[in-house]
C-alpha cells in the first residue's frame, strides 16, 4: 500500500497541540493508521511537555456545548459534535443542565475543561464519571485526561486515514 | 504561644503560587511551624492545579544563576541566593557553565527551569540529578519538581516563622 500523508492541520485537528502535530507533520508520511498512532503516542506521553498537554485540551469544547455553528472545515470541531452526538441525543433538559453546572465545579478547581472521551458514552454516564474524577488530585486527573486526550486522538486519526483511504479507492461504474 | 501571623506577600515569597498564597494568608494565623507545613502540604499538593504548579515554577531563577542584585525586600530572590550558595561555592567555570548548558537543554524539554532544593548541595550533586532527571517522561518530571518545590516552600517557611520568633523575643539588657 502506498504511504499516506497528512499535513500539520490536519494532526493538529487531531490533538491540539502544536508541538504535537509538528512532531507527527515532520514523521508523516505513515504506511497504515497502526504506524501513526504508535507514532502518536511516543510523541504525546514523551516528548510534548505539561504546558503542551494543558494547549491540547484547551482546544476542546466543553462537554455538552459543541459549537452548533462550527465551519464544516473546522474537522476539530466537527469531530467533537459527532463525539458528543450520543451525549446530546440521550441527555434532558435537566441532565444537560447538571452536566454544565458540574463543569462549571470542574473548571473550577482544575482549571481546564472536563475532558472524556465521550464517543458512544450517553449524559448519564459522563456525568457519573465527571462526579467520580471530580474529586482526584489535580495532578492525579491531569493525567487521567491526558490519557482519555490520547483516545480522542487515536480516533480522529482512524478518521483521517479513513477519510483519505476512501477519497483514493476508484470509484465503481 | 502565641499564633503567628503572616500575610499573601509572605507566604508568596515560599512558594509562587497566587493560589497558594492565597490559601495560606486565608488560613493564618498558624499556632506553630507544623501547623502551617501540613496546611502548606494540602493546599500544594491537593488545591493547586497544574497551572498553579507551572507559575510557581516560573518564580524561581535558574539554577547557578541567583539574581546577584535581588533587592533586599525581595524575599523569594534573597533566599534563592542562600539556597544555592553552595552549589555557587562548589561550582568552578567548567562545572557552572556545563550547568548553564544542561538546564538550556531541560528547559527544551521540560518547558520550565529546573527545580531542585538546592540547599547543602554541591554543583556537580545537582548537575547528575539535572541528567538522571533528563531522561524521564515530562508528566514524571512535573511531579518530581513539585517534590522539590514543597521541600523549598517548607525550608522558607522555617525561616519565616524562625524570623518572626526571633523579632519578637525580648532582647537581652
Amino acid at each position: 500500500m502506498e504511504s499516506i500523508r497528512f499535513e500539520y492541520n490536519d494532526f493538529l485537528a487531531c490533538c491540539g497541540s502544536t508541538k504535537f502535530a509538528k512532531e507527527m507533520a515532520s514523521m508523516s508520511p505513515f504506511t497504515n493508521l497502526d504506524e501513526a498512532v504508535h507514532a502518536a503516542r511516543d510523541i504525546w506521553f514523551n516528548k510534548v511537555d505539561v504546558a503542551g498537554w494543558i494547549e491540547a485540551f484547551s482546544a476542546h469544547p466543553q462537554i455538552g456545548q459543541t459549537p452548533s455553528s462550527a465551519h464544516p472545515k473546522d474537522m476539530s470541531a466537527q469531530w467533537s459534535k459527532g463525539e458528543q452526538s450520543t451525549a446530546l441525543a440521550t441527555g434532558t433538559a435537566t441532565t444537560l443542565q447538571e452536566l454544565a453546572d458540574w463543569n462549571a465545579k470542574y473548571r473550577q478547581k482544575f482549571g481546564s475543561v472536563f475532558l472524556i472521551c465521550a464517543s458512544g458514552r450517553g449524559t448519564l454516564e459522563i456525568l457519573n464519571e465527571l462526579k467520580r474524577r471530580y474529586s482526584n488530585r489535580p495532578i492525579v486527573e491531569f493525567e487521567i485526561a491526558a490519557q482519555e486526550q490520547m483516545k480522542i486522538t487515536e480516533l480522529r486519526l482512524a478518521m483521517l486515514f479513513s477519510a483519505k483511504i476512501n477519497a483514493a479507492a476508484p470509484v465503481d461504474q
